[in-house]
C-alpha cells in the first residue's frame, strides 16, 4: 500500500483535526488508498513546532515553511494557518509540485484565491480546501436525495451559521476580527461554509444582495498569537481596539437554476453553538438539516400518503453516504473528527486515483468571489451578480 | 354586566374561529369586560346564513350586509369575508359608528387598508385588525422579555411562515391565488403575520429589499365559492387558469431601531404546515418560537453561568402572558381557539374601557405599506423605505 | 335539530372546559348530532353557582344537585366535582334516567366504580367517563395505524405523565393530596390517563407490578375549596399537614395480548408541565406521542426503504381522524378545548344514535380496578392480575 | 513523556475505535500522561491479525494471544473480543501484571465478572471496562450538577437504551444471539450501559423487578465469525437457528439512597438508533440526556423564577467537563471516537497516576450482579436484591 507524506503547516486546533484525520483515515476506509503519514509539521517557532509533532504524531518538525516545501519527499501540503498566509504557502506548494490541502476559506479575497487557483492548475496538482462540513453524512444523504430526485426541482434554500462564542464584548480580538488577517468577519470564518453547501446541494450562486454589521465596534486586544475563540479572561488594564470585520452577514441569494435563498451567519447568537442549518424546499420534497444535531436530516417526501406524510428524522448510518466506513449502525456517533476522516480520505483517493476533489481551489475562488459579491452588495445596496 | 351585540359578516371558517372565542371569552376572561352577544351572522345567501346562525349560535341572520350595519342594535361588526370586500364593509360600517374588528390582512393594498383606517379614525370607533398569532401567549412572553431588557438592544429577526396546502399543483385556485380577490399571495395571506409579529417584537420596519415568486404558474379552477384549503378532488375535465400572486417572498429587512433582519413566507414547503416561526438575538440574550410547539418559547439569557446555558424551553402557563384566564397549568393546551378569544377579549376591553387596541386598522395599514413595498422592491430590484 | 339540556355539577376550572366544549361542539360538528343546552349549573352555594351561570352561559343555577337530578327537562348531567362525589351523583343521576358524563378519574376506588357502572347499566343510560387527553387527534391517530394493522403486533409499551405543579414543598395540599376525597394521588389524577391510553391503544392490562412514592410527606394546608393547582402564596402561620397519597407511581405491565409495559405518573419532575408521552413499538413500526406537542404523532415504519426509513413527525388536520372538524390545515393548533370539543360530540353522538362511547363507565371501572392494583403491588411487592 | 505498550486482542469494529482513540489521545490531552504505543494486535488468524495490523496502525500482530499477554514489553492489554472470551484473556492477563482494559459487558455472568475482578485485585493492576457513553460529555456534565447538589437529593430515574439493528426477524443470528457467547442478549449488550450510567450518576442499585421477552424466536445462522449488525442479506437456502437471549428488558429499580427508577432495553424498537436516554427528577431540577442528540443535555433548575423556568439545553463545550481537551467551541461535534479518546486518556491516567479509574473492574461485576438479578426476577416474577 503507497504512503503519501504530509506536511502541515500551522499547529492550533485545525492541527489536531488534520492530524486524527490522518491517524483515523486508513482505520475507518479500509482498504485505504493510501496511508497518509505524518512526516514534519510546523508551526512557528521551534518549541511551538517540536511540541506540535510529539502531539500530532509527525516524525520532524521544523520552523521554516519555505524549506519544508522543498523537501523533495513530501507529498502533500496541509495548510492550517491563519487566511492571511494561505495564498503565499500554496502558491509555493504548487510551484514545488506538492498535492495542497488548505483550510477554508481560501483566502482573504476572491483576487488572492483566483492567484491560488491559477497556481495548482498550472502545476497540475490535486487541491481541495477544507469545508468539512459539506461532508457530514446528513449532508450528503440530503445531496444524494437531490441528485436522485427525490425533491424535484429546488424552488428555496436557506441556511443559516450561527454562533455565540463571539458575542460578549469582552471576548478577545483574535485575528479573525482583523481584516489584514482574516479578509473578513463571520462572512469568511462560517457564511463561506453555507456558500459550500448551498453550491453543492442547489448549485451555481448567480447574484446576492445582502446586509452586514459589526455589532461590537471595538474589543480587547489579545496577547500573543493564540488562537482562542470564546472569553478569555484578560488581566490588568484592557486595551481596546477597533474591529473591521462584519459580525453579522445577511443575504438574498438567487441560484443560476432559478432557486432563491438566504443565508445569514453571525457569530453574535446567543445560544447558538454551531448552528449550521439549511432547509431546502423542492417541488417534491423538503430536507432540512442542523449540525448540533448532526447525525440526523430530516426530509418530507410529497409522494407520502397525506396520512402519514411529514419530515422523516433520518439517522445516517451504514445505509447512507460513507456508512459503510464509519460505524456500524446509525447514532453511534458523527463528531467532527468523522468529518475530517472522510475529508482526508477524499482528498487522498483523489491523488492515488487522479482524479478531481471538491470542494477544491476552484469552488474556494468561487466562493470567495461570492463573499466578495455580499460586502460589495453591502456597500452599494445593490444586487451583484455573481456569475 | 354590559352586552355588545355583535354581527359577523362571513362564515366561512374564520367564522367558526370568532364564534367560539365569543362564546368562550367570558368563560376565559372572569369577569368580564362584557358580554359579546351573537346577534346576526351575515352571508352570501340566506340559506348559508341560516345554517351559520345555527352552527354559529347567531340569533338572527341576513344575506344584505349594509342593512346589518345600518341595524342600531349592533355595536360590533366583525369581517371574516375575503379581503375584496374588507374595505367597503369597515367603511360602512365606521360611518355607522360601529366598532369594528377585522380579518387580516386589513385589505388588498395600502391605500385601500389606509382609506379603512381614516374611516375609523375620523368615526372614533375601536378597531382591530386579526392578527391573531401574537396573542399566542408564549409571543406575548417574548415580548415581556424584550420590553424587561432582558435581551438588550434587539440585533436581528429572522421571522418564517411557511405551510405546504398549495404546494400540489392540483390544490385548487381559490381565492387566494387571485389578485383581485386577495390582493397578494403568500406575502398578504400569512407573510403579513409575520410582518405584524416583527413589528410587534422588534420594532417599526425601515425598509425592505424582496424577492418574489409564483412557482405554480396555473391551477384547476375551483367551482364555487367555498375557500377550501389544500388538495381537493376535482371531477370531470379540469380546467386551469394563471396564478397572478405570489406563492413566496422573502425580504431582508431594516428596522427603524438598527436591527436587521429577514422574512420568507411561502405555500410550497413540503412538511410545513404552519410554520410561523422567529429567531431573535439581542446583545443580552435570544429567543425562538415555533407556532407548530406554539406552548413554548425558547429563550437563552447570556447572564446565565457558562457551564449552565443554553436556550430554556418555557412552556407558558398562569405565570405567563393571559396566563391566569387560561388553563391552570402550562402545556394543558393553547389552540388556535384560545388565541381568538385572547383577540376577543382585547378587543371588547378596548371597547368598554376605550383604550386603544393593537394591532388596530393604523397597524393594518402600515403592515399593508410594508408589504406593497416588499412587491415594489421584488420587481425594481431595490431597496424600498417604507417610512 | 334536537336539543339536549345539560346540568353541569361543579364550577371549576373542569366546568369551563366543558361548557366550551358545549358551545363549541355544534360549531365544529355540523350538522352536530344534538344542540347541548346549557341548562343549569350547579356549585356549592348560590352565589358560586350564579357566577357559573353567567361565566359559563348556562340558563340557570342551583346549589342542590339532588333537586336538579331531579328535574325532567334535564337530559344530561356533567359531573365535574372532585372525586369524592362522583359516586353519589352518577348513581342518582342514573337512577333518574340521565345521560350522564363524568370527569375522571370514575371514582376513588375500584368499589365505588363498579356500583356507577351498575348504576348506569341497569338504568340503560349512556355514560361517558372524561378520559378526554385520547381524543387528541393525535392519539387518535396513533390508534388508526394499529387497527390498518401498520405497526404489526404491538411488543411493548411506555406510557409517562409527569408534572411538576406540585413538586415544591410549600404548594399546598388541595384535595388532591386528600385520600379521602381523591382516592389516590398522581396515580388516580393523573396516571389514571395513561391507563386509558394504553387500554386503548394496546389493549387490557391482565396485571401490573408498581412502586409508589409520597416524597413531599406534608403540605401547607389551603384554606377555602378552591382547588388552585400549584404554588399559592399562604399567608400568615402557615399549618401543614400530612399527605397520605401517592406523588409518583412506576409500574410494569403486562397486556392480555402479551406485549409488556410500563408507566410512569408524578407530579415531582419539575420542568415536565402537561408532560403525557407514550411509546410503543410494534413488530412493523413505532410511534412516539408527546402532549407537549399535541399537534404531532411520530410514526416510524419498518417498510420505509433503510436510506430513507425513520420517524415521520406528522402534524394532524383533515387527512387525520376527527380532521374534518377541526381546523383547515394542520398545526393551525389543536388545545385543551379541541380535545373537549370532541369529547362532546362523541358523548351527545352516542345519546343521539344510541350507540357506545369509549372510554364508558365499564372503562372508568376498569382503569380503577388496574390503579388500585398497583396500589396493592406496590404494598405487597407482588404481581397483581387485573383480570 | 512515557510510552506504554497496547496489544489489543480483537480486531473488529471495537478494534477501530480504540486504536483511533490510542492515536488521538495524546492531541486531545496535552501534556498526554503517557503516549500509549499501538505494539501489538491479535486476531484469529494471521492474515486477519497482518490486515488488523496494517489498518489500526500497530508494530506487530499475532494470532495467539496467549504468547502476547507473556509479552514483557506490553504494558496494557485492550480486550475487545466477544464476551465468552473476556474471563480467561483476563484473568490470564492480570496474572502477567499487565494492566487491563476490557469490552463491556465485563463478562458473561456475575460469576465470571467476580473472577476477573479478583484477579485484577490480586495482581494489582489497573483495570477498567469500557462503558464508555458515561464519558460523553454531557452526561458527564449531569454528574457535575448532580455533585454540586444542583438538582437536591434523586427522586426518580428513567432510562433507556432502545435500537433496531436487529427489529427485523431476518438479521442474522450473530454471536449476540447466542448464550453462550454473549451471556445475555439486550440486556448484557446494551442494558448494561443503563446500569452503569444509572450507578454513575444516582447511586447503587438495591433490588430490581425485571421482566425479558424473546421476541423473534429464532434467527438465520450467520455465516463466518464477522459481526455485521443489522440485516445482512444471506444467499441461498436459509437455515435459521433459536435465539436464547432476551430482545428485551424492561425493570423497576431501587437505588440504595432511597430514589427508584425504570430501566428498559430493546433492539425491537423501530426507529430507535442508539437512543440511550436517561432522565433524572430531583427535589430541585431535573436532566434529560438522549445519546442521539449527545452534544446536549437538558437540565432544569426549580430556582430559576417561574416566568422563566424550563428545561435549558446546554450544548457540552470547554466550560464543561472534558471540555478544555475537545473541541474550542460546543457542538462543534462529540463522536464515538471522542467518547473513546476521554476513556482511553481516562485509563492511562490511572495507570501513570496510579489512582483508581471508574468503571472497574469492580464496577463490572456490580453491575453483572444487576444483569443476573433481573434475569432471576423476570424468572422468579420476585423482586431481587443486588446488595
Amino acid at each position: 500500500m503507497r504512503t503519501l507524506n504530509v506536511a502541515m503547516i500551522g499547529g492550533g486546533f485545525m492541527g489536531k483535526a488534520h492530524s486524527i484525520a490522518y491517524a483515523g483515515m486508513p482505520m475507518f476506509f479500509w482498504p485505504a488508498p493510501a496511508i497518509p503519514y505524518r512526516k514534519t509539521v510546523v508551526d512557528i517557532n521551534d518549541d511551538m513546532a517540536r511540541t506540535a509533532a510529539a502531539r500530532y504524531g509527525f516524525e520532524s518538525y521544523s520552523s521554516d515553511w519555505r524549506s519544508v516545501i522543498e523537501d523533495p519527499t513530501i507529498d502533500i501540503i496541509d495548510i492550517v494557518t491563519p487566511n492571511d498566509s494561505h495564498a503565499d504557502i500554496a502558491i509555493a506548494a504548487a510551484k514545488a509540485g506538492k498535492h495542497i490541502i488548505c483550510e477554508k476559506p481560501l483566502a482573504r479575497t476572491a483576487e488572492e484565491s483566483k492567484r491560488m487557483w491559477e497556481a495548482v492548475r498550472e502545476a497540475g496538482v490535486k487541491h481541495m480546501v477544507a469545508f468539512n462540513y459539506r461532508r457530514t453524512p446528513a449532508i450528503a444523504l440530503a445531496k444524494k436525495y437531490i441528485e436522485e430526485g427525490a425533491l424535484g426541482a429546488i424552488l428555496s434554500f436557506r441556511g443559516t451559521y450561527l454562533q455565540d462564542w463571539s458575542a460578549d464584548p469582552n471576548s478577545p480580538l483574535s485575528w479573525r476580527f482583523r481584516k489584514a488577517i482574516a479578509g473578513s468577519g463571520a462572512l469568511g470564518d462560517i457564511g463561506t461554509h453555507v456558500i459550500d453547501i448551498a453550491r453543492y446541494l442547489v448549485g451555481e450562486i448567480a447574484e446576492v444582495m445582502a446586509t452586514a454589521n459589526t455589532w461590537i465596534k471595538e474589543r480587547p486586544v489579545q496577547a500573543g498569537g493564540v488562537d482562542k475563540l470564546g472569553t478569555v479572561k484578560l488581566g490588568g488594564e484592557v486595551k481596546k481596539e477597533a474591529v473591521d470585520v462584519d459580525d453579522e452577514i445577511s443575504s438574498l441569494l438567487r441560484f443560476e437554476n432559478g432557486a432563491v435563498g438566504s443565508l445569514e451567519a453571525t457569530r453574535n447568537a446567543w445560544g447558538r453553538n454551531n448552528f449550521i442549518t439549511f432547509e431546502i424546499h423542492g417541488e417534491k420534497g423538503s430536507v432540512y438539516f442542523n449540525y448540533e444535531r448532526r447525525d440526523e436530516l430530516q426530509v418530507c417526501f410529497s409522494s407520502d400518503p397525506g396520512d402519514r406524510r411529514g419530515f422523516r428524522t433520518v439517522y445516517t448510518g451504514p445505509a447512507h453516504p460513507y456508512g459503510e466506513a464509519l460505524w456500524p449502525i446509525p447514532a453511534l456517533g458523527i463528531g467532527y473528527t468523522e468529518t475530517k476522516i472522510i475529508e482526508a480520505h477524499d482528498f487522498i483517493a483523489s491523488i492515488v486515483n487522479d482524479t478531481e476533489v471538491s470542494p477544491n481551489f476552484y469552488d474556494g475562488y468561487r466562493i470567495a468571489v461570492i463573499a466578495d459579491a455580499m460586502i460589495e452588495s453591502a456597500n452599494t445596496r445593490q444586487w451583484v451578480k455573481t456569475i
